[in-house]
């Protein structure tokens, strides 16, 4: 990239505690918390896939491009430290891209305090790509797997569900304080962000398990973009479809010991709500809890990765 | 990505000692040597940039992708430990070029004991992208830094320059051994690895260090295939021209102290030869340094990030 925009962006560059030696040399450094594991995570999104280039502010890519690496921290329960990030833009108007992406990142990392440790950006001939990787590290509670639910769990979510598209899937903010807060405060089994749908990602976090989970559908706490979506029926599916399968919420979902569950949804520390959905169970695979108790099998729906 | 490619790449992941918890949660969890600062940087690589992928085996891209991130923390004298790696591929048979990718990375990955920590794999309508960033721990010695040289200093450099278009930009060594066993042996003051070109990779160490360099021409070790593409007469460039300026060597320079310099000449304790080329000066800019002592100006020039 041209020095110009290398100057401006070790201009704009806020320091951080733990970057003892930021962008400059060949690699940053950077110093943590002593004794404590770290957590390392990667997400590109590429222009027609994750987002449109043409179709949006490109700040709200950059912020995207941050932001779903911070919720796959957060779905750890670990403080972010770091990113670095990777561009491939395309060459006409590369500097000028490149500027606005950053002040999406830059405002997003300011936000959850985390370090730009380092970057690469480059030049091409084809479309716009965001490759971030993000550094976080374990408090004393270790790490929230998604493998270590038990049957009798309940399922617990923050936020809603579906329409994503309308907006969310650029403005959400990656749950990376409810997690560590919930984390140190109650006795979490397992824990995951959603990002390819609500029913796709439980049932991934069941069959790591090595259980089951119903859901009882008339709980699902539904966003009004998701009704919104359904009002204007473009695809005949119901809002509580949407929900179910829409994907990009980037909400937590939380498999917790019933006592523990009734104490969160008691005391609803977090400035979203938090729903109780359903409870893990013995039989594999994903299910509808019906009022009377009784299982209907439900397909996992949701973005399957091609 | 397809489960198929998921469930292949986890069967060919080798476990790693400092793997605590490895792909399949949201992200990796890595267990650190207590009390050491770590390092931590990112290179993506293009189709028709850094690679062209009809004219080469993708196998060979894979490896690339991850030994150029290797020499960044090779740059720093840090251990590696772990990579994580994004991909972009086109549609068309993008689960058979991400194992070709993956054969790649993988043996790269087990010949210089890195843990492969997680990725990102993704199919979209562009060409192939490699992202990939690299997490390394600092030695007891700290990092090797490019702004410390000094005037005095000795420049060294490991191995050959230049013509590396003709197959070493993809099968070079990242000087990952080399640079912690100097950094442990030797007092050394600064160091890098180059990338864009001798010649401007080290007007870079000498302007971070704020201070000049001068090389004896006459001493800079060229590679039989500078040679060979000096002898093709393709665009009248000599061999000289080819190792100051062509790129991709991924050897280091080393700043040190004039009689650390004649131990490590003297030792030669690496596979490659050390050999020295130049001194820091006061004087800042780059300089050829004449016989007798005299210099004159020379043009940094290397491969520029339009």
């Amino acid at each position: 990239m041209e020095s110009a925009f290398i100057a401006w962006l070790r201009e704009h560059l806020p320091s951080h505690p733990q970057l003892h030696l930021g962008p400059g040399d060949d690699a940053a450094v950077l110093r943590l918390a002593a004794d404590r594991d770290i957590v390392l995570t990667t997400d590109l999104l590429t222009d027609g896939v994750d987002f449109r280039l043409h179709a949006c502010q490109p700040w709200q890519i950059g912020r995207k491009a941050v932001a779903v690496n911070l919720s796959d921290l957060a779905a750890m329960a670990c403080q972010p430290v770091a990113v670095v990030v990777s561009l491939a833009l395309p060459h006409a108007g590369a500097a000028e891209l490149a500027r606005a992406l950053y002040h999406g990142i830059l405002d997003i990392a300011l936000k959850y305090d985390v370090a730009i440790a380092g970057g690469d950006t480059n030049t091409w001939d084809g479309p716009l790509v965001v490759s971030v990787a993000a550094l976080g590290q374990l408090t004393a509670r270790g790490p929230l797997r998604r493998d270590q639910a038990r049957p009798g769990d309940h399922i617990l979510v923050t936020g809603h569900f579906g329409g994503s598209l309308l907006g969310k899937h650029f403005s959400f903010e990656p749950r990376v304080h409810a997690a560590l807060l919930l984390h140190q405060q109650f006795e979490l089994h397992a824990g995951m962000d959603v990002s390819d749908g609500l029913s796709l990602d439980l049932s991934r976090l069941a069959t790591a398990s090595g259980c089951g989970a119903a859901i009882a559908l008339e709980a699902v706490p539904i966003d009004p973009a998701a009704r919104e979506l359904a009002a204007r029926a473009t695809d005949g599916r119901t809002a509580l479809e949407h929900a179910l399968s829409d994907g990009e919420d980037f909400e937590l979902i939380l498999a917790a010991p019933p006592a523990e569950a009734e104490r969160m949804l008691d005391q609803q520390p977090l400035e979203v709500p938090i729903t109780r959905i359903g409870q893990m169970i013995d039989r594999p695979g994903l299910w509808q809890l019906a009022a009377d108790g009784s299982l209907e099998p439900l397909a996992p729906c949701g973005f399957e990765h091609r």
